[in-house]
């Protein structure tokens, strides 16, 4: 299978009608996209790297998943909905095409659900199976949920459970994300454990926070649901008086800032902001 | 160096004024870009590997510079403006931080020069250097640059000359390719060899294609300017009657296809689409 081949077999599985903007996709210089007026757009890009983000053991179609949906939580922390993603991958000559054709097809069975137009993507050839997902979401003008808006007094939620064993499927939370448009004050997903992330919302809201309790996954342990990262769940900030949304967990309160704005106490003691980093000693994500 | 001394390093490089329609950069969960009214966006990622499109013994900035170039010279085949990009970059750990601020000095000095913001993108750890980088550009609506207009008896250009040696500084043709928009009636970046790439334009166009002379770089074989890689020059076809911009070459003359779409010929014979294919056995790109 050559590489004409392969995108000819990409540009079939990503269908050929113009969706959600898409006016020219795969096969061309670049993929033509037409905004709606009224509407802000959403950019990432999220890779994830053999043996850091998973393992060739997974199913291709897992990894394939895995590729987009992390980039889609991204999305449902802003409020917004998808629309189109550019995906570059790198795999061993070794696995050849049968790899490449389950993990597109996990992929696009995850752009399909969501609304996602495959609008391009490179391919290359190296020792490692490597995926960079770009990702393009919309929300309403100037409506985006940002990290930043967090006030005092106002309630911290988080959707789910903590603590999910690492492999697990994720489950971007667009749906939920965009009934927060209008009501969150400020939003963001859980990526790297809610201690560090919710250290991070405070720091650009300028403010701090007092959690009470955390929904745990079953069988995890404390530890993971407040430093373990890949949740996956989106963790928000609304004025109290607001109903709660359904799925989602109050966790407890912002507060002003005592000191250095960020700090976030746990039951009575200080959580520090320890959670997973990519640039710390090179151990598999989990 | 960790991950969050490394993001407001980036954060600092790319600067804070919103250029180029973008409202929110790094650090939240997406990047927010506004669209102009009246412009269709162009998005391209491509993808830059080690030891196929680069060495690790090349100068960390010039592995910037062409990691941003590549994807730029894909909005210049389009017509279009660059906005901004995310950068997903994976390094070895032993490079570190000297490594990654020489990388992006040399990818934000081109994205300066070109008016491209960095607006987000992803760092992990790997055992190869790594980057894939997305695009987004615009042009006027309806207008973009494709492949599958060109259009029996017009005249085929190519900008500058062909058959470049492999490592040279790539230069995306942006000026060029605005200045075609209504004008050309079909253009693409050469990335993987003129006979393969005119073969490529051809069979979009279902058209074939008749090559009288090539401009070649100065002490390049004959074979390297047809079937070499990496040119990065500007190939369109234009109405023969208007006038040849400034620094291109015509080439020759698009003609009715008399079977199969997309058969060039040059100088009375038969030039087969070989060029540079990634799937084929894994050679160093040259």
């Amino acid at each position: 299978m050559n590489e004409l081949a392969i995108v000819e077999y990409l540009r079939k599985l990503a269908g050929t009608h113009a969706s959600g903007g898409l006016i020219l996709g795969i096969g061309d210089d670049c993929a033509v996209f037409r905004p709606r007026p009224g509407e802000d757009l959403l950019f990432k890009s999220d890779q994830i790297v053999e043996d850091v983000h998973f393992r060739r053991t997974m199913a291709p179609a897992v990894i394939g998943q895995r590729a987009i949906a992390r980039a889609l939580s991204d999305i449902a922390a802003m409020g917004g909905q998808s629309r189109v993603c550019l995906v570059s991958l790198t795999v061993p000559v070794s696995l050849g095409e049968p790899f490449i054709r389950r993990f597109y097809r996990g992929l696009m069975a995850e752009a399909h659900r969501t609304g996602t137009a495959l609008a391009g993507g490179d391919l290359a050839h190296s020792d490692k199976i490597y995926c960079d997902v770009s990702m393009v979401g919309a929300v309403p003008k100037g409506k985006a949920l940002r990290r930043d808006g967090a006030r005092v007094n106002d309630a911290i939620y988080v959707s789910g459970r903590l603590g999910k064993p690492w492999g697990r499927r994720i489950q971007p939370r667009l749906i939920l994300g965009q009934s927060l448009l209008g009501k969150a004050t400020a939003c963001m997903d859980l990526s790297d454990g809610l201690a560090l992330d919710l250290h991070r919302l405070c720091v650009a809201s300028q403010v701090d926070a007092i959690v009470e309790k955390v929904p745990i996954y079953r069988g995890a342990a404390l530890e993971r649901a407040l430093h373990g990262g890949e949740d996956y769940e989106l963790l928000f900030t609304m004025p109290a008086q607001l109903a709660t949304p359904k799925g989602v967990t109050r966790i407890g309160t912002i507060v002003r800032s005592q000191g250095k704005p960020g700090t976030v106490s746990f039951q009575g003691t200080l959580l520090p902001p320890k959670g997973y980093d990519h640039f710390q000693p090179s151990t598999m994500k989990e």
